[in-house]
């Protein structure tokens, strides 16, 4: 009988509060208006999950071409067709011809580590992104995932060996890796990001956070730093991620970067440097373990729902490569779909190819219209009272730190609740617009924020800002 | 530092034989071949994997086009066109439109569950299938999975609370199951089956499993069915169903029933019948826990690389359900196209439909090609000196005895070598037929068997009856 007595205790202690109770609330609020029940609002904004194409963007068509042709061969038999040449473009037929001969079928299982031609694009992306003043990336330290989530799982179980292993993680964090330690029994080692200076990556808060977790008797193996930040929407500078790379050397533990917002940096902000071109651009880091986590999910890609991303691994031996390979056959492969989307990820149409000015057109239109969307919802938040934000450097968030009346704290108090969580669930109760409590990510105690996403078009900042108005006049 | 002596022992611990040092080799033939090497034989042919699609099995038209619209929904904004309409189904065109209104777009996550509308379409199969004499499926009940073998890894981290807790599994059984209980550090509680009576369920066999574990202070807490079988191919009678479920009853455990190859029966043999229409038709049986597993990947279908599947939760508590939707909303949600994938197979043509004939025509094919195939390779091992063979019932596997000469045995040992695996890589090296040892799925001590797909085209069986022939001689 699997019931509460007998349920895995590390599975009960797992929390993810982006999918958590107001996750819930807000579906069933969904279904309600689809019911035709009446609310103060005629629709629910899930701003609670970087999920852009259930909001308002569009895929890039020539993706979806590629996948759609491969989905369907025989589109491919006549492509010399009228019809077939008047809905997709040569290249894309073209790409789906050559991804097509080397996988076999979509429907077949690919390799564990998935399709070696994808993994070989992934490795010369990752190379013309570092420059050649570093080695060329490798195919062998390529493993492609349904998505990072899945990347950061296989991490995590080879990682955590008992409950004294410690991996340090940000706050505030991804809720993906409190979620995962809890599953795997590890023991976070939080360390706290610096909110005044955009939540850059303190390193003394790092030694102090190692130096903590020794004493208390835990062994801390690897450091995860999320580049561009989630929730922070923070950009790394060069010299930070140096930083956290000597600290790694120092201590002989892995670097575990997650730069699944590689692409999502605004342009008046540091730019974006992976953790790998700093590690191999400096003679002094020979030899930490990197893993680097990028995905299909985020960027102008914003491709979810097909679950695709990779694992970079450098500086790890045969063995833990080994091992991974056998987790990863364990779990059969990664979705064949997810994996030809992460193709044109690292591979996209380039200048002078048919579909090249469209992809250029969409894609700088996302990135225009995510830039927009920050700022003004940053702008927002400058204006009201109580509210303190950084300013947005990338990602697909804003974090903002909310100054509550003492009154709005009883109020929680006496409702059981933390002062995040009963304003995140009077916002969605008043406006539908669904956010996720700081604490679901880590916040300094005695501190309140949310995260938010700025990908929903429309009203979305007017509500909120309606919103706030009146529960600060409430309050007050 | 991640090495030997710092991965997860649980990892270490864990191995999985489908794609183990066979498969790396096979994988390393082929490339050979490609590089133009030269070996006694032309091509590999993976019979080490139940992936129909790498070897021969074409998908399902309907399943395609509905799909590729999904992934390109531009082609439905002009689906009056003649190209269009050329191209595609009427009724794909509108499954595809159905499908879309309610996910939204394929790169968006859906529910952690799996998309609502889906989910009731797997409830109405499954009532279907199960009949009117018991009660209705519920959606309440169905959760989306990528793939089978994610809904093990689920149930698994949900049941394995510590080392103490058992899971009975069949031997021989599908090696995912032994590698997901090493994973979660859980105990694995081997039943024998009953080679001589078609791999049948021995339910003394397994009430001796479950004291000895009792005494060797393991608790059992659930068991594990695999029907029809793999690697074994067995289709298990009513009456064994139920006597399994009345061991459950007395035990107080769960009922884990993989029917991932439901569809695989072939007519001579006992016809499949659900775990679940067995549960619910006896009174006596009520309140038994049951989860039960369907794929994707397997069947008529045989969309692998798709990794699409759902688990039926049936008497389970609100608690163990939340669990799981947590676990399940910690790794985001399972793959859409492979969701799309589960609706169009659990939901498929019906009679009068404009794809129905294509359909039943497709779908009828493979399936006698299957039994052909399944018939012609039993035919030969039935004539070879040293096999022994079970009739083949269904799923998509063989899984011959071998009684091997002293002198190979003796061989075997000198290289380090079970002789299971000796008699795999000799075939291998000599043949390219790449098929998994008994020893990755549990034998009795003693016996030498290996399981082999029967789903490769051409010369498959000759290939492997003159490679016997000559192994018997040298070693006689």
């Amino acid at each position: 009988m699997l019931d509460r007595k007998t349920i895995n205790p590390n599975v009960l202690n797992a929390s993810y509060a982006v999918r958590g109770e107001l996750a819930i609330k807000a579906e069933s609020l969904r279904n309600d208006l689809k019911e035709g029940k009446k609310y103060p609002f005629d629709s629910v904004i899930h701003a609670n999950i970087g999920n852009p194409q259930q909001l308002d963007q569009k895929p890039l068509t020539f993706f979806r071409q590629v996948v759609s042709l491969c989905e369907y061969p025989a589109l491919l038999d006549e492509s010399n067709s009228e019809a077939i040449s008047k809905l997709y473009a040569p290249d894309a037929i073209e790409r789906a011809k050559t991804l097509l001969s080397e996988i076999g079928s979509v429907g077949a299982y690919s390799q564990s580590t998935g399709v070696p031609y994808i993994r070989q694009h992934v490795a010369d992306y990752i190379t013309r992104r570092d420059g050649d003043k570093v080695p060329k990336a490798s195919v062998d330290d390529i493993f492609l995932v349904a998505g990072a989530s899945a990347g950061v799982h296989l991490l995590m179980q080879l990682m955590i060996a008992s409950n004294d292993v410690g991996i340090m993680i940000p706050i505030p964090q991804y809720p993906l890796y409190t979620a995962a330690l809890a599953l795997y029994n590890g023991t976070p080692v939080p360390y706290y990001l610096d909110e005044e200076s955009g939540w850059s990556t303190n390193i003394d808060s790092v030694k102090s956070a190692y130096d903590d977790a020794r004493k208390n008797g835990k062994e801390p193996r690897a450091i995860v730093v999320i580049n561009p930040g989630n929730p922070t929407g923070g950009s790394l500078e060069e010299k930070d991620i140096k930083a956290v790379l000597q600290f790694c050397k120092e201590k002989n533990i892995v670097c575990m970067a997650d730069e699944v917002y590689q692409a999502n940096v605004f342009p008046d902000s540091p730019p974006f440097v992976s953790f790998r071109k700093v590690l191999l651009s400096n003679k002094d880091l020979e030899g930490v373990q990197l893993a680097s986590l990028h995905s299909t999910s985020k960027g102008m890609v914003g491709e979810c729902g097909q679950r695709g991303g990779y694992l970079e691994l450098l500086n790890f031996g045969k063995e833990a490569r080994e091992e991974l390979y056998k987790v990863q056959s364990i779990n059969l492969c990664a979705p064949l779909v997810g994996q030809i989307v992460v193709d044109c990820m690292v591979n996209p149409p380039i200048k002078g190819e048919p579909s090249y000015e469209q992809f250029k057109k969409e894609e700088d239109g996302i990135f225009s219209t995510l830039q927009t969307r920050a700022m003004k919802l940053y702008e927002t938040f400058q204006k009201l009272e109580g509210f303190e934000c950084q300013r947005p450097q990338g990602a697909m968030y804003l974090f903002p730190q909310l100054k509550l009346p003492q009154k709005a704290i009883d109020a929680a108090k006496e409702k059981g609740k933390s002062p995040d969580a009963f304003y995140c669930m009077a916002l969605l109760e008043q406006t539908g617009i669904c956010v996720v409590p700081g604490s679901g990510f880590g916040q300094k105690e005695g501190t309140v924020h949310f995260r938010t996403t700025f990908l929903a078009p429309g009203d979305f900042g007017e509500r909120m800002e309606k919103f706030h108005q009146e529960f600060m006049k409430k309050y007050t």
